[in-house]
């Protein structure tokens, strides 16, 4: 008996995906056994920003399963997956995929439609059917954080500025949103803010500008910063693109990498996984380093370290993996071998110069198929170019896998919990999870992959001056 | 300046295909830089039965590029990519691309088309504007070969069989052809076979037929076996399924593999590139093996050697590559693990008995897409399935590279330079590419590569007892 | 022309060891060439206790070269090598070996010796002649640091205890030397004392008695904590461990590895090079793990993680990494195979309960060679035990490659250089080597791997907030 | 309980390290349990010629086991371990370890004694107490091949020539030998001769021999090839160079191998091994080829494939695996780099042009320990060359290990049934192993290697045209 895709809803499509993934994020399943009748969440009203994908449905199902109350939005006007956010929104009325939770984001929202909705996760109601603040914060990359601070503090001002104030398109409309919701409540964010426990981060950049804000006094309340749990970045980083690098290449250009000469720009995590990945493959793999700690490990880990400058015109494929920029730039380009392929696994689309690029004289772009474009010289000469230098593994693959994503959410359901439980022993700063929820997060993911994990006698334990159930490291430990 | 591909007629896309493709198919590239002066082939009237492929493009305009007349019909009803014949039959009036090569092939011919073009390759125009036949066959699977010693068959035999003397569909199809040519010229075929000088076969199955088609006395002219080249064998077993199994489990599952217990079965060439590929994205990789020396290879290697029985309730993935058949069975389907993945990237669809799947009492299967499939049992266990059973490389990802290919196409062009050339030198029966020219597809690959060939001085050469251009090695040398 | 090791004299062959060494230590090189002139040292008096090895010459003789004058003991009675220190005691009154530099070491000293020639280190001469203290300790377990420490003490204390106080037959001989020493000179240790600038510590065991003696109010000194930088941790652990593993099998057992199953307990830096080490050769590995993170890192590498009772009746090799105790106890040599391998690299020799091994009831030890035995039980089945369990890389291999000790040595050699001359930007306390430093090390060995470092534009470093020189990293960077 | 190597016996010793031994050679053990009631070989008498090892007191205790008389010599004068004579002529009185096999084999033995001793094996008593010859030879190199067929040829020409019509000096004793034997016994030769059922022989030069022997017309039995089986030459050359190449290394120069460059001369099986030996260990490896195929094969599985000229002055490490001479010459030496380090695993001692060496003016080759020296150049540059050029797993190393030999030496015990229960099925030529013997070797090692096999249904086996009990394989099959 067959069953069509084409038959299902787009919600029924999305709860299939979601069962696919569920499989596959053992962490979060964990959590909602662990904590399915405890319900530590109860009372929890979590406001979430966050890319609406399947995995995040995951995610969401998962603190609501704990008991919280959810509204959420998305962090990218490009990310969500339609079928993720109708199946959230019809739920199944079962306790692990329950009716109703409310999601504000679509595929390919305007920006003025992106924070109108940014702002409906704040509109909770509380039990006896009052309107209502959210009491924590979900975040990716601080923007229901930054709307929030900022509402406060334009009600602190007593008035918020125009929107010909700034020049920033997006910031025009923070500006909108803010000054339509103060003139209908003059108190509103200072309200809500006073009811919030605290707001767990998930990437670099949001936690950077955590940073800066406690720094410069303005954090209105406690900040855990999930990017730096080991769990996190190793799985992020190093697994990830150890999956997605190839994938990106394979897909986009069904190129052979065995034989090839890869250039590997970077040798931390996301290197190190780029490089495992290719060398996997049967690609000579050559490591470009600033940092002679990283050099080294690349030179011990038997890959040859080189500058771009010497390799730049005999290497098949480049791969930036930095976090810095301008790492390729035109002269490279015009160095490189015909149908030389170039991609970035790094962070922003700033590490492979396209602009220099597109200036060269007489240089044109074709577009092979969508995401890969091959740059036509005018002698003749043709580069591939992945992405249009932006993130690879998004742009011609499918980004991180499940696996990755629920040691990253598993993270994120922790800090909830301690955030809401525990809100009287966070100061008001930006804290790491502490190791021992690190550990845990991995501790629940062991099973999925067969992992027997032995236990420390009491005695041992003794011996090495820690607890039988940890933690076992100090912070410092490098793994 | 952007240029969409859009706006390309099927043809030009088909070229621009073909110009990526062309750069890796080194082999092929240099026959045409060595031989396109001294034009071997002329002279030569090529038919080709063979999948009509961006690849086999480059092929068949190498062939031409060397002198050859060429027709060209698929050798699958679905394998053709209709912009790459587009391509082929537009051409671009240069050497490289010459106008005019006639293709009749598409995708999705019936049974019926497919016999009538494939008779269509017989019919060429000699130099003096008359009909004639082809004087080499290059097959892929052996249906125009199959088609030339029947036609001789009936024509001897005066008769050709009533297409209700057959229950084969695909042999009614072929009787009605010759039928109906064998009323027009009773003695075309027999025509024909006389000035053919013989035919390179592609595939095991086709060289199969030929080895038997000896044996029993009815082979009409020589056949060389291009599969069995170690630069034929080794690229399309090894270093192709390392390439596509990880590229097709990614595309069709999403799934991380890293950490994963992925199960092998069979340590032949296909076993061993899919151990590597699995192994090189971190995944814990367990062989089976029938053959003693190959498990202890596996063993020696590094990897688990199990019987299936023995982990087929704690592996993730399974994937079969033993060119057997009744591998994984309904009995192992229900003792697998929820959303374990099961693929075959061996032989036919019969390595798993996708029958005895459906026949579980119970069993639902459900699409997830294209190729991916989850079987549902009645406890609500799924067991995800790739490609229903089929080659997964070609149903999840593209088959494989044109590097690939062009390793087994430059044999193919080797071959068909001997049979014209040297047809004298064959005997008839069925002969492996001699050694010499295995080397030379290889020599033709290393420049692409980057390296560098160390060449024997005549002291050591003589001391091999060898001669300083090879052949190297003996005939039964392993590799 | 032959040379005869025969014909040499222990200091020429030291000599020969020496500088065969020197090409192999590139960090110690580079000091001596960049900063030979400088003279970073003049003035400085080091007194050094470390294992007096040829590397160690090496390193004394890199100290000489910068200025210094040092005086030599040996932190451990069995290992110095005579050679060695015959080598450096006659120097060859050249810049890079010179003349005469004192060392007190030989192997195989009482206890009584030892502690007699630990108290000559102290016993300088300045450059009027004068009788004096060092400036600066460089010491590999404490030993000197607690002679230094508890002569102050008891100098305070106005009196030496009486031997008899103590059981620990080491602490009488501290005694014995310090009561004679007050007699002599009431004042000798405290006036040592206060012209000491620092200390730099090689081990974690000595870095463990001075952050209690800071911690305790009694340490008297800075002291800069060698042990955890990066090039010196990951060379003595990982890459160490991942050379003599295998070297300390073999040399022991010449038994195959390749095939074989291997248990590596533990998965920090000692087991990550191990596992590498043991699969590098064909051996299937086998890890277990307390530490949830370390377990699901061993995974995402593609190991099997299982408990040791698990395993410990099918596995062949089992070495312990953990930096615990009491990992591998009687009851798992009673469930061995026969002829089961078992080694330590891990710290102590307590890893594995040797104790509990020889109590088995019945069982007999037997040499095969030194250091290589087999346990035989009543039943007929033998167990081989590597070093009496003691550190396999030390007692099968011949330890650390000088390349290891290069990295260890360069980080002393700044560190030196940093107490003498910045003695007053380092509080009291016990310090980190700043991560300017430990790149300096990683710098110091890149080129003698032929590695070509990338350097930061002023853009690239300012993007990255660093300065183009480094340190490039967080202090909490994990590499 | 301790019990001292020291107060062994010469034969006690002999027996612990034939003990340890019998575990790593399963195929032999393996041998005795199947066959040592059946007693195939009651009646053979053979005479061995073979290094007189710890393992081949394993095969020779093998041999009996199976029913076998057996006299023995070595096949070379240097590489007899004197405790394994002494324990195999003692023996334990048991089935695995009779008394009384005669063995003909000290370390150090001069030519003459040599041949003296090789005529020995030849010297058997029969059932009924009356001299006899053998009826089987197992031989190594072909040296008691020779005696024969020299004794045979010489007693059919009537006459042994004079010693002094040779200059080889090796011959002058078979003369003498011979010399004596027809003087006693004119028809000595010629008898035992004709009750020879054949000969296995081990090596690649044994064969070439025996096959030279043939094409004459001389050959006077058939000859079993035991040196081409998969199970003979894979262990041998590929496995176990990948075992020893760094061993041999460590071993003789203590240094790093991890993050080395290593260039690695042939990729052959020698070759594939010796790379993945080092790439095992963290080296960067760069192979030489002059084979296309096995060039390409170096690149597709990720090595850097270059001349020797073209990296002769950046690498560290050299190895020779070729069979063939002059790979490393004189213009090579004086283009290294100070402290590279050259070593031989290929074939014979002239794969490095050690004479060459010797003549670069100015040059001193100095001993740093025994097999390995440095050669000090004029300018002061020096090169360690291990076991002055002749195979470094030998010299440095202690040759191939036993699970190697019980590959190898278990086709020999097959070979030496099969040619004594079936004479008669093997026609006068050079045989290889039939592949079902081959498999039957490697099933034999699977136990051990806990290795589970699967077995083909009768289906299964139809299917592929096989026997369910193989042999699974064409002839022709690379492996």
């Amino acid at each position: 008996m067959d069953y069509k895709v084409a038959d299902l809803t787009l919600a029924d499509y999305g709860r299939m995906e979601i069962e696919l993934a569920e499989h596959e994020m053992p962490g979060l399943m964990a959590m909602r056994e662990r904590y399915g009748k405890e319900q530590p969440l109860k009372g929890a009203r979590i406001a979430g920003s966050l890319h609406m994908t399947i995995q995040t449905a995951v995610l969401i199902e998962t603190l609501v399963a704990l008991g919280a109350d959810v509204r959420w939005a998305t962090c990218n006007i490009f990310s969500t997956q339609d079928h993720a956010a109708a199946a959230v929104v019809v739920g199944q009325g079962t306790q692990d995929a329950p009716a109703g939770t409310p999601v504000f984001a679509w595929k390919g929202e305007t920006l003025a439609e992106y924070w109108d909705e940014a702002e409906k996760v704040f509109a909770f109601t509380d039990a006896e059917g009052n309107p209502a603040g959210p009491n924590v914060l979900l975040d990716d990359g601080g923007d229901i954080t930054l709307l929030l601070h900022k509402g406060v503090e334009f009600e602190k001002a007593g008035v918020v500025p125009p929107q010909d104030s700034t020049d920033n398109e997006e910031f025009k409309e923070v500006l909108r949103v803010l000054a339509r919701s103060v003139e209908n409540d003059p108190q509103r964010w200072t309200t809500i803010a006073a009811g919030i426990k605290g707001v767990s981060e998930e990437t670099t950049t949001g936690v950077l500008r955590l940073y800066e804000r406690f720094k410069e006094g303005s954090l209105l309340f406690p900040a855990i910063n999930v990017n730096d749990s080991v769990t996190k970045s190793k799985f992020d980083n190093k697994y990830g693109c150890r999956h997605s690098l190839v994938d990106g290449i394979n897909r986009a250009t069904d190129v052979m990498i065995g034989g090839k000469v890869a250039v590997v720009c970077g040798y931390g995590d996301v290197g190190k996984g780029s490089a495992e990945s290719l060398r996997g493959q049967g690609a000579r793999v050559i490591v470009t380093e600033i940092d002679p700690i990283c050099a080294l490990q690349a030179a011990m880990d038997g890959y040859e370290v080189r500058r771009l400058e010497s390799v730049i015109d005999t290497a098949d494929i480049f791969v930036t993996t930095t976090g810095n920029f301008d790492i390729i730039r035109s002269e490279h380009f015009e160095q490189m071998k015909h149908q030389a392929i170039v991609g970035n696994i790094g962070h922003f689309d700033n590490e492979i110069d396209m602009a220099g690029l597109a200036k060269i004289p007489g240089v044109v772009k074709q577009e092979i198929k969508p995401q890969v474009h091959q740059w036509v010289f005018p002698d003749g000469k043709k580069i591939i170019v992945l992405s249009e230098g932006r993130l690879l593994n998004l742009g011609n693959a499918t980004g991180h896998p499940s696996f990755v994503m629920s040691n990253s959410f598993t993270n994120q359901v922790l800090a909830q919990i301690d955030l809401f439980t525990k809100a009287d022993q966070y100061e008001l700063g930006v804290h790491v999870l502490p190791k021992h929820l690190d550990e845990e997060v991995a501790r629940l993911h062991l099973d999925a992959l067969g992992v027997e994990l032995t236990e420390l006698t009491k005695e041992q334990a003794a011996y090495l001056g820690v607890d039988v159930a940890g933690p076992y490291k100090s912070d410092h430990y490098r793994y």
